[in-house]
């Protein structure tokens, strides 16, 4: 076993995962961010998306039944509220929704995800299942794709906005509230990580955490290239654009 | 709820899932069975694979681990002699590693999966997860997509043979002797099926886990595709043909 990396070099490693897997170089956001998206291709970004976001809640449910700490607890539980909101319509789930009705799908079919991708559901769910199934630890390292998040987001409002009539207040408002909160969880997130991982066996389960994240991210978008800008590969029984 | 199918019908409607979803219908078996993959590709297919084949016997455990009953669990528990072998060198996993070295990859790379598409995994583990967590009757009938085998792996003998070079006796035997033992396995599960979903909830929560099922297999196929026959597309961290 190798010698375990200071706190300061295990930031650098993980941020260089960044720069090496993270889906801002996936080539469906540079159509996407670039103007290029047809109608149906933004509304299948969205509906399968959703099922990501409609995800982290459970993910981080089961990241919670692992702390033993109240105030742990009780600081990643800040989380789900961000998602799931305090009351009915408010939350990231809901302004995901508000996107979902702005290119101009229905918000029950989105909620059934009956069109997603199953690629798409298979990649949600083993992020839940890796959450479940790992430690804390590596449950924690696998929420730190957060640390290159608001890059993207930046990227996407101002892409979104410049190239798409959808793009307004309310459709852009998920993106945007990240931002307010995604510094606060991310330095809690790294934190942990960087006090915890204290040798170099606990920093492999951390960097290979990240790498099976960046992978989640990964695959969904993949499998959205693959089914709706290469023509004539969308699959049995997933969203069909010329029927939305 | 609707009324119950009878057993003649729902059979009837379980292989009408055959005819509209198997993924012998997928462009990339097209490919494959027509001879024009190219060595690249056909790697490629072996080693995501890989992953599949040998995630069948701790699917068939999960399976087992809801049989209340010796004599189910005795027969099912055949299953995974048939992946597994009686001793070391024997079962399906070592003739699909031996299909690998017939097509130039290296045993220890394969079993490793470290170059298996992520897609792959979270579909096979989707398929591992499903059986864990549903009830045994839709466990049992997520196995059914092998009514459809016999007929895929028929052509894809025939195919393989007529086309490539790697394909012998030993690099054929996997698919051969599936053909011997499908035919048992495919009987039991059927008449399990048909046996137990008397109710039309029942019936449905079936036909959902057939339908599931034939999404875990079109997708790794989809992942295929887009990584190896579309140009430019294979993920961070894939098998790259040009390395092997």
């Amino acid at each position: 076993m190798s010698k375990a990396l200071s706190p300061e070099d295990l930031e650098v490693r993980l941020r260089a995962i960044g720069d090496e897997r993270y889906h801002d170089k996936h080539p469906f956001h540079k159509i996407l961010h670039g103007g290029e998206a047809t109608k149906g291709q933004v509304q299948a970004w969205v509906l399968n998306r959703f099922c990501y976001q409609s995800a982290i809640p459970r993910k981080d449910a089961a990241l919670i039944s692992k702390m033993m700490d109240s105030d742990l607890r009780r600081e990643w539980r800040s989380r789900i509220e961000d998602h799931d909101g305090r009351a009915e319509g408010e939350g990231g789930i809901e302004r995901w929704l508000k996107l979902a009705e702005g290119v101009g799908l229905d918000r029950d079919y989105v909620k059934s995800t009956d069109g997603a991708l199953a690629a798409t559901k298979f990649a949600v769910e083993a992020y839940v299942h890796f959450v479940a199934e790992h430690s804390l630890l590596e449950a924690v390292a696998s929420s730190l794709t957060e640390l290159f998040a608001p890059a993207i987001h930046r990227a996407r409002i101002a892409g979104l906005l410049e190239h798409y009539d959808f793009a307004n207040e309310t459709t852009m408002s998920y993106f945007k509230k990240r931002l307010d909160e995604a510094p606060k969880d991310v330095k809690f997130g790294l934190d942990y990580v960087l006090r915890e991982a204290t040798t170099a066996e606990r920093q492999q389960a951390v960097i290979a955490a990240l790498y099976f994240k960046t992978d989640v991210l990964w695959a969904q978008l993949d499998a959205l290239y693959h089914a709706y800008v290469t023509p004539g590969h969308i699959p049995p029984g997933a969203f069909r654009p010329e029927d939305a």
